[in-house]
């Protein structure tokens, strides 16, 4: 570094967010932000100030821990940037609301790189754009590890939320995005591997469906969340709260070729990732017949009466992770 | 716990949040919450929906990390959950606005005890009924170390946000509620002792004049912010945000007796607690004259052209704590 200083001619510049301080690194943070009509007060005072339209506000909010959510040696801070904002903006969708804006807390060691946190911050603010949303505010601390809290905001319009409990006897269940290929991801980058790509990249930077969870609430879906925990745990979650079965169709549910290749070559059963993996942030909703079925969903199952989520009238025993165990 | 299982009668009673596994962790928590008019949609779902009835929110968002921000061996599960609340209302409030809603992010080690998340929880939502909020939404996840996220929603009502910015030359500086005593606090703490009572309770359950941030605001306060870095470097946010010198009088800050107490058996000079101590979370105002003072708060100095913070003149060399350093 001393190198570079002297070839900069620039003695004191901040090499880690220690070098820069709280105040600095907020300075820094602060500066790289983009604004936008619905930020009334952006970041840099006590609080932010959103416009929400309709008089009500759609919130979520994720932790994201380094080492149990993302790796810094698998994944850029751009990526990880990306999959912060992305974990967040999906719960909004899922309601059916648009997100409009995000608050982030940072914990960091004193010696990270500030390039790390240029990256995290280009990763934020470049996922924000794809749904039209800025950061507004956020917080920052010292930390051993890399800690990432994330709040999203965002409006219904004139829509009514879309809840988990929702589905109907009858409905049909229909599924948009990914299904088992940041799970895919994950299983290479365990092993060692850092290919293939698109498998992999899957797991680093997830593409939600954004605009089809407005697209599905705008055409009826009866209940609807992001599958984040698995797809046989979040579809319990819609069939605990609607009192309903949800009746998968295995066929209907056929690994992408790429991750069959994955499974194969690993010697892992591609279904498991499908019906067990999280993290590609695909939809699933409830739909209350097939003609209110959007062109980008695939109808993978039925509502019926009872409990719990079959596949092929099986229960699936592995079931959705649970992060304690 | 074996003997409590058998005299209970039930040999599988969860002990720690491991036991009770992601889930059952988060149906134990959902099933402890109150709910409030304002929460549309709350805790269960993919997200809350909260009413914003003058189309605005004001959002906070704070981490706390365990023995950074707080310490298992100082402080109970409840004063911790208290702390955190007031931490995010403060912000809330500091802007003129009512808070309304929490969002709260809980990372643990599966061993914590089922019993210290309760006393966590009883202490949120004990602070939340202090200014009618409700707990609406959070997230859990697995950590080496506790970590909380807390993000506070708010509303304005027809008032509008008082900002860093707003101060004017000629304007009153006046302070409501304690400064130094949380600095206090802590400093008994550290030093191994556990008394005085009432200055070690300050820092580890703050007391924030939640009603008077709305009073000033409905009287006409220019700029205000609460103090969580420490006098001078809150104020210095005001004096940067508003291009103007905050000038104190050293006087008007005489620290309470019991402050004085503890800094003179610790051999401190107690200004710097007043001066420089965070974590009681007092508010700060600026006030276009002394007709529009409430009675609550004490004139401190006066808003004068220039920058920077000075007391009875002089710069006050130390400043307010930067995290990283």
């Amino acid at each position: 570094m001393k190198l570079y200083a002297l070839e900069a001619g620039r003695i004191s510049e901040p090499r880690t967010i220690a070098d820069a301080g709280e105040f600095g690194l907020i300075r820094r943070i602060t500066a790289a932000l983009k604004s936008g009509p619905q930020a009334l007060v952006g970041p840099g005072d006590d609080a932010a100030v959103v416009a929400t339209p309709d008089g009500r506000v759609v919130a979520s909010t994720d932790l994201l821990l380094e080492n149990r959510h993302f790796r810094r040696d698998w994944s850029t801070a751009n990526d990880i940037g990306h999959k912060a904002a992305a974990r967040s903006f999906s719960d909004i969708v899922a309601m059916g609301a648009q997100p409009t804006s995000l608050l982030v807390g940072l914990a960091a060691p004193g010696e990270l790189e500030l390039s790390w946190v240029d990256g995290l911050l280009a990763g934020l603010i470049e996922e924000c754009a794809q749904v039209g949303a800025v950061v507004v505010g956020g917080d920052v601390s010292a930390s051993d590890q890399i800690v990432l809290a994330v709040t999203a905001l965002g409006e219904l319009g004139e829509r009514q939320p879309v809840l988990l409990s929702g589905a109907h006897v009858g409905d049909i269940v229909a599924v948009c995005g990914r299904l088992g290929w940041a799970a895919a991801g994950f299983a290479v980058l365990s092993r060692g591997f850092r290919s293939p790509v698109q498998i992999v990249n899957a797991h680093r930077r997830p593409e939600p469906p954004y605009a089809q969870g407005l697209q599905a609430a705008d055409l009826g879906a009866t209940a609807m969340t992001d599958v984040s925990d698995g797809l046989i745990a979040d579809l319990g979650h819609i069939a605990d709260a609607s009192n309903v079965r949800i009746d998968l169709r295995g066929e209907a549910l056929t690994p992408n070729s790429k991750v069959r290749d994955v499974a194969s070559a690993l010697n892992v059963d591609p279904m498991t990732w499908v019906l067990t993996g999280g993290d590609d942030y695909a939809l699933v909703a409830t739909f209350p017949n097939f003609a209110s079925l959007p062109p980008e969903w695939t109808a993978v199952g039925l509502v019926r009466e009872g409990s719990g989520v079959r596949v092929d009238g099986l229960r699936w025993s592995e079931g959705g992770h649970e992060h304690f165990r």
